[in-house]
């Protein structure tokens, strides 16, 4: 699926270094998954910047005032693809995490369900968001961020994953978007 | 104290846009704390990127081969610093996050006790770390991360905050480290 519409334009190589450094881990969190593990991403200084640098590139132009990410692993990706939009971060949470007044919602996940969060003064009126994942599963999760986000009067304009698992079909729950994909596995 | 040794060498007009810019929540997450809320400086465009680009600064010729942060609002500075820096990322986490081997250690919260987990396998010989996070509080959390990192061999550069609170003296318990404070309270 390396040339379908809203892949992350990028060099086979760089797609090629991803894929060797992903580590897969089976039954984690939960037996029958198959877990991404993108900590040697990260931890590889090159593989990081171009990662970052790969997922910003496609919204140079498309007048992205901030970048939005899911708590945790999404803060570690959202937040250099915000500085290299000139965008600003909004953490998107877990619940009792942010301190201020926040509005939720619900979603199922992969393994379980969960609620998320937001502040409900996160966006200035014609925000233009960006949401960013390391991975995208069920779609669950980016849903449930992006209705948030858009009950806040926001615009997502795109949503942009490191890595989309290819048989569970996240794109399904996010098809009025636009999605990016670096790496399908 | 914006000449003490230590503070991140950074404009006073950058100072004042992010004490300005930080929020303060009484009672947040349990009575008594006033939690400073970052997220109005994450949003704000310039100021995320001045921010992670002043901390990152004095570290620019040190070596540095990892930046390391405590999730998950450590990440969000940390991963910009790493790239400034062209150091890889290593997070550090709750339990049951991280889903290869990991090495733990348990340490006292201003309010409460945590455990903090790192990849086993995260720093190959010779890592040379910058710990970085939000806020340094009692610094019971980010002695616990130096403690942990340095257990697995990789060597502690410095710690680097965007915030110290003044009155609980963190810095007391990284005596043995390089502390870098971007903004006093």
């Amino acid at each position: 699926m390396s040339e379908s519409r809203g892949d992350v334009a990028a060099s086979d190589d760089l797609r090629a270094r991803v894929e060797r450094t992903l580590r897969v881990v089976p039954d984690f969190p939960s037996p029958g998954i198959l877990f991404q593990d993108i900590t040697p991403v990260l931890a590889d200084a090159a593989l990081l910047a171009a990662v970052t640098s790969a997922m910003a590139a496609p919204w140079v132009r498309a007048g992205i005032t901030h970048v939005a990410a899911v708590e945790s692993r999404g803060f570690v990706l959202g937040a250099p693809i915000a500085i290299a939009l000139r965008a600003g971060f909004v953490p998107v949470r877990k619940p009792g995490k942010l301190p201020s007044r926040v509005v939720a919602r619900d979603y199922a996940l992969e393994y379980g369900s969960g609620r998320l969060e937001i502040h409900e003064d996160a966006y200035a009126p014609g925000a233009r968001v960006l949401l960013v994942d390391d991975v995208l599963a069920t779609g669950g999760t980016a849903r449930a961020a992006c209705d948030l986000i858009e009950s806040l009067g926001a615009t997502i304009v795109a949503c942009s994953f490191m890595v989309a698992i290819a048989s569970l079909h996240g794109e399904r729950m996010l098809r009025n978007h636009a999605v990016a994909v670096l790496v399908h596995r």
